[in-house]
């Protein structure tokens, strides 16, 4: 895998269909993080206790301040933030308006399983980029101390009623779907972007059986995720 | 300033009075900082383009990264951050209930004339404080390049529809109000807070014509901050 990145090491110089999903996916990334600035902000709202509320605001905070660095990026690139991050803020915008949590529990089970989804799947394609354009991925993806925090409320939460777990299990299940959805529009939409998988003349890529073990591992992490938060999934 | 400032080195081990002071004052910021992002963080939701919101949000993640330190020296004075925070959320929850903006650009102007006031108020008490907490408090207050950004804003506003300016300038003299009528809300309940800026057998303070001299050192920047807006005070 390293083998494969370091021989793409140039590519967004010379080859101007890799530049493009490199925008598109940076751009992405950066609005995904705007969105979730907001999404979290708003959640913070729903919290039970002003602990929570900054626990909840300390994540909204933390995908807000990794997107300059993405921003930066692109302009290196030649290209406008505000330009490249348009073609996903409807997909992006729409997944968010239909996983509106309705209370504090469906607020942090989103966080915490619709964050690391999108890590998950960027980390995967990471694999295909420079090196220059992964390690700021990677970056961009680093989660901080916000997982205890998720998993330890909603356990708590669980153990005080139990029937709250089935109802998010439930949820955790149309988080996913959602996401899929919504990245199957954006991948119907950017051809760049999906031809990234798909490899090139000079870059390896993925065939359908990769791409299905790949979301396979999706899956699996998801599913792990599930249950690290007590859930059936 | 220094000399006095130094003598007061240990105070917060030695005086019970000093220690609540300062508890208390840290907890003023940080539930001002904690409060100061929930109001950013909705006042985005007004931006005309996605680089606005972003620049708000910006803001927004500054003011709750700040909170992490304070609270920590809270924990090392032997105090719980949040059970500190209460006694002032009522006065700043007031303040933001009272000052809701109405649109975007009233959202510039409280972030702005806003964010100046608090520092310019807590720099001058920070002359009263032994060094590590002064330095804390300054820490705290430092602002990033987000003061450009408003005055562009404003300004560009001003200049597309010179009516606005006026409307903002009356908005900037109820900020100010709703400001002071709530400072002065928090003097009458926090005894030792108060009683920091008057001194004590160990510390200089202030007399009634400083205190005076004080207030009038604030309003002045203030005048100075509305006018580098465009706007008439």
């Amino acid at each position: 895998m390293a083998e494969s990145a370091d021989a793409t090491g140039s590519l967004a110089d010379d080859d101007p269909s890799y530049r493009e999903a490199v925008v598109d996916l940076l751009a992405a990334i950066a609005y995904g993080e705007i969105s979730a600035f907001e999404r979290l902000a708003e959640d913070a709202k729903l919290a039970p206790s002003l602990a929570d509320k900054v626990d909840l605001a300390t994540m909204a905070s933390g995908e807000l301040t990794k997107v300059h660095a993405l921003h930066d990026r692109l302009r290196a690139l030649g290209a406008d933030p505000f330009e490249a991050m348009a073609p996903f803020r409807d997909a992006l915008d729409e997944f968010h308006r239909h996983t509106a949590p309705s209370d504090w529990y469906e607020s942090l089970v989103k966080a915490y399983v619709g964050d690391g989804l999108a890590n998950d799947f960027y980390r995967e394609i990471a694999a295909y980029l420079d090196p220059e354009t992964r390690d700021l991925v990677i970056t961009s993806m680093e989660e901080g101390t916000h997982a205890v925090f998720v998993v330890d409320r909603v356990r708590a939460g669980i153990a005080d009623d139990p029937r709250l777990g089935g109802r998010l299990a439930l949820w955790g299940r149309r988080l996913m779907g959602e996401a899929l959805t919504q990245a199957q529009r954006v991948a119907a939409d950017r051809d760049a972007l999906t031809a990234l998988l798909a490899g090139g003349v000079d870059r390896p890529g993925l065939d359908l059986a990769a791409l299905g073990r790949m979301f396979t591992r999706l899956t699996e992490r998801h599913l792990a995720r599930m249950g690290e938060l007590g859930l059936d999934a």
